[in-house]
């Protein structure tokens, strides 16, 4: 490289950086997460009542097998019956009663009162969540298993992205064999990264009061977390078709009995584990998602449950799953339709594309994903950043690439206001009177902060300039991005007293060391 | 690369193509262009009252500057006020008029009847348009200026690509500075290279009568392309704002005399050349619109006209063209909505992102922007595919990209069907009493088909077997598929002796060996 290519290319660099500086403070006043969609609808209301009737009738025909003994028993109390081969029949009405009873809409708190969510209606936020095995090295782009520094790492990355609203861990701990000690520290590294509300999962249901008891102790005191619980259970709570998970059931009532919010996924995959036809993945899932509700609420009537249903499907040349179709999109879409119409918090699976790197396809295949649903009006969508390859994987450069596109979904969300200023007729025939162009209008210049959103990674330069700035694509600037993020941003979420405290009681992995920006990982 | 690394490479490339035949054989069944679609209403009724409202306003206060001596005489005969500086003030009633009399539907004939477009209502179909000036080179990947070539090998492309359902030159050649010479090749170029529908562009209104001409020859005598024109022209008919340009004017006149459709396109920058108002946006190409609709429909009433409302945007810290970003999508869905609301054949455009390459960036923005206006309902979606760095290029792996994300577009358009069979109650009850799966179900196989969608570019192996097949991106793969569809089809669209004869009558530029397997550029 020619030392002058070298100096345009810092002066480049220099110009990025500061038009990024100038859009990030704007972003607050074009876009936010929460506002109230209903844009899209996929399903008619008739068609909505039709699946709902036909999911009625799978759990009162069908049912549901491989209950826990404490549903056995409160069901059998509430008139279901049971089969001789374990299956519990659910009667409609203590199923409509059931759906009458359950919370409708509560506050999901972050650590820092600013990143409160409210849950309620057809509020749309984005957040991230799954349990990916594997990592695209951020230095070779190979993929290696995941680790807890992944988890700790990826929470720092989206406690400085805008426009992801909560942080749920994305992979698993892969070198953790224990299952409490992977329990204690998923939720060790994930609180401990960022100040946003956040998600954790259990495999054991006897992990949840202890980590309770972390949250108290990272808040200050017992029975803290109760107040501003900031943190849901993730839990897959159905093998599908029509059975429940027995460990992530218990996992259920006991997040209920310590007063954690649970997000309820069923996690059904069209043409493998539920029909190949929409509409039946719809009903079925539809039918196993009101199953969870009803554990949880014969247990903790009115408990917040995220009527998370998240159809996947399946690639059906292979049988394999397959996150980025279209089909996806349909029904992750009307599966938030659905909890809308319940009235219930709704959560969705988008951005689940199948590439294995953040290339076209997987741009337009969470584009696709995640717009409609967010549309479509649900309160979470999971999955929705980072994610690569059906969910085996999730990627840094990623992350940061999916956060600058659900500004541009955000953007779209808030749609077009229509009033007698923005009609703008004055405005025009000042135009054509005057200078005959807008460029230095009074108008222009004031809705340039308000109307339009200026991207941060996204190109806008000439052709020229950008060859001129070494012809890098989204990637490469993403990846420059990730890591000035997370060579510098270690927010400090836990008093060092109470961090001292947990390290007493818990046997927590991530070092402090790990912790600070000395570390050696960026 | 070791020999074994190779032997895997070229197993997992047949395995690719038998997949992708497999798939290319069943896209017909699962999508279609076309269809009707009313899924996006980013404007209510009473808002798009109101901007009609505002529109008639404007033309009626500020009227259209520099229109072309034809119409000054046939505007005056109809009553409007011509002021001092030449600006025509319409008449509310006559603008009225004149939409109710206009053409509201036509099919847009291909070369061949199958590629018939049907164009009414809110039928959805994508494709191609732009007068880019330089294409990424398919070698080396740097810009550099277009060719007559590349409209012709574009053409053959979009010919392969069965989402794209007519061809409109997306570059113009460079290497032509003749503009009746341009004129007359672009035509020849974009007729030669495909059997679809196609559209051109005239820098001279005396050119078309000599196109028809052509046209006619290709066919196989005089009159020919009036019974079944299968060519539109581009006409990019206002200088906004609010003034005609009339060299277009002209050509749209000719077009109209020579039973030739117009796209009349309007290409108002917000920010720049229009309001920054989104609302105030569409209130003045609507305005815009209108009046070069009443322009044709005095010249020959009814006569088919495209209401092309392009909004564009202007990136407002520089003032440049932008065309990648969310306000975009929502101007366009605004505008095909307007159209559709007045009953005139509808044209947006969308997929005109700012990234340079068909990168991830690339991936969102024309993901977003083509739904968006595919879901209101849009007739033809111009700019769809291809288009790169804000319409300064186009992309020949791009164009292969974008028509596989149009599938997953069309997909979503059709939606999900709810009926008794696809409730799936008996399939579902089937499965939990016998395999407690849907794999082997008749319901799955028969889905298959007709169902699902499979990718032909997009990659959907697992992390290790994509490793394995060399990590390739999208980008990589398109690559591929572009130089095999393009050293191959070379489509023949016009009999040799018609060829000859056009030949001899006009100065054709492509070489008869520039359309062989054997010609030297793939």
């Amino acid at each position: 490289m020619s030392e002058e290519r070298t100096r345009a290319g810092r002066r480049g660099r220099a110009m990025r950086k500061r038009a990024r500086e100038a859009a990030l403070q704007d972003v607050g006043k074009v876009i936010r997460s929460g506002i109230e969609v209903d844009l899209y609808r996929p399903l008619g209301t008739h068609e909505i009542e039709r699946i709902h009737e036909a999911a009625l009738t799978v759990l009162e025909r069908v049912g549901m097998g491989d209950a826990i003994p404490i549903l056995y028993e409160l069901a059998a109390n509430k008139g279901c019956e049971i089969t001789e081969e374990g299956r519990i029949k659910f009667p409609r009405a203590l199923v409509e009663d059931v759906i009458a009873g359950a919370c409708r809409s509560f506050v999901f708190h972050g650590r820092e009162p600013e990143h409160d969510l409210e849950i309620s209606g057809s509020r749309v936020h984005f957040g991230t969540a799954g349990a990916a095995v594997s990592v695209p090295d951020f230095g070779t782009g190979r993929y290696r298993p995941s680790t807890l520094h992944d988890i700790y790492d990826f929470g720092r990355l989206v406690d400085r992205l805008p426009n992801l609203a909560w942080y749920s861990r994305t992979v698993v701990p892969a070198e953790i064999e224990d299952w409490t000690a992977m329990d204690l520290n998923m939720a060790y590294a994930t609180a401990a990264s960022t100040t946003k509300a956040i998600g954790v999962s259990f495999n054991e249901a006897g992990n949840v009061a202890p980590v309770v008891e972390m949250f108290d102790m990272m808040l200050g005191g017992e029975g803290r977390f109760s107040r501003r619980p900031f943190c849901k259970v993730h839990s897959t709570a159905i093998v599908p078709p029509l059975k429940f998970a027995p460990e992530n059931s218990e996992v259920n009532v006991a997040a209920a009995r310590n007063g954690m919010p649970v997000n309820l996924i069923i996690a059904a995959q069209a043409g493998a584990t539920s029909p190949a036809s929409l509409a039946g993945t719809l009903v079925q899932t539809t039918a196993e998602a009101l199953g969870g509700l009803v554990l949880i609420n014969l247990v903790r009537p009115g408990h917040p449950v995220i009527f998370s249903n998240w159809p996947f499907t399946s690639d059906l040349r292979t049988g394999a799953f397959s996150g980025g179709g279209p089909e996806e999109a349909l029904l992750n879409a009307g599966a938030a339709q659905i909890a809308n119409w319940y009235g219930l918090p709704s959560g969705v699976a988008a951005g689940m594309t199948d590439s294995k790197v953040p290339d076209n396809q997987a741009g337009y295949e969470k584009a696709i994903t995640n717009l409609l649903v967010g549309m479509s009006g649900a309160n979470f969508v999971y999955e929705s950043a980072g994610m690569q390859g059906a969910l085996l994987g999730c990627s840094y450069e990623a992350l940061a690439i999916d956060n600058e596109m659900m500004g541009n979904i955000l953007r779209v969300l808030r749609g077009i206001e229509v009033t007698e200023d923005t009609l703008s007729v004055p405005v025009i025939e000042q135009a054509v009177a005057g200078p005959g162009h807008f460029l230095g209008h009074e108008q222009t210049l004031n809705l340039m902060q308000t109307e339009y959103l200026f991207p941060e990674l996204g190109d806008r330069n000439t052709p020229a300039v950008w060859e001129e700035d070494g012809s890098r694509d989204i990637f490469q600037r993403a990846h420059e991005r990730v890591r000035e993020i997370l060579s510098t941003h270690y927010p400090q979420t836990i008093a060092p007293e109470a961090d001292a405290r947990i390290r007493e009681r818990f046997d927590i992995h991530l070092s402090p060391e790990d912790m600070r920006p000395e570390c050696a990982r960026w």
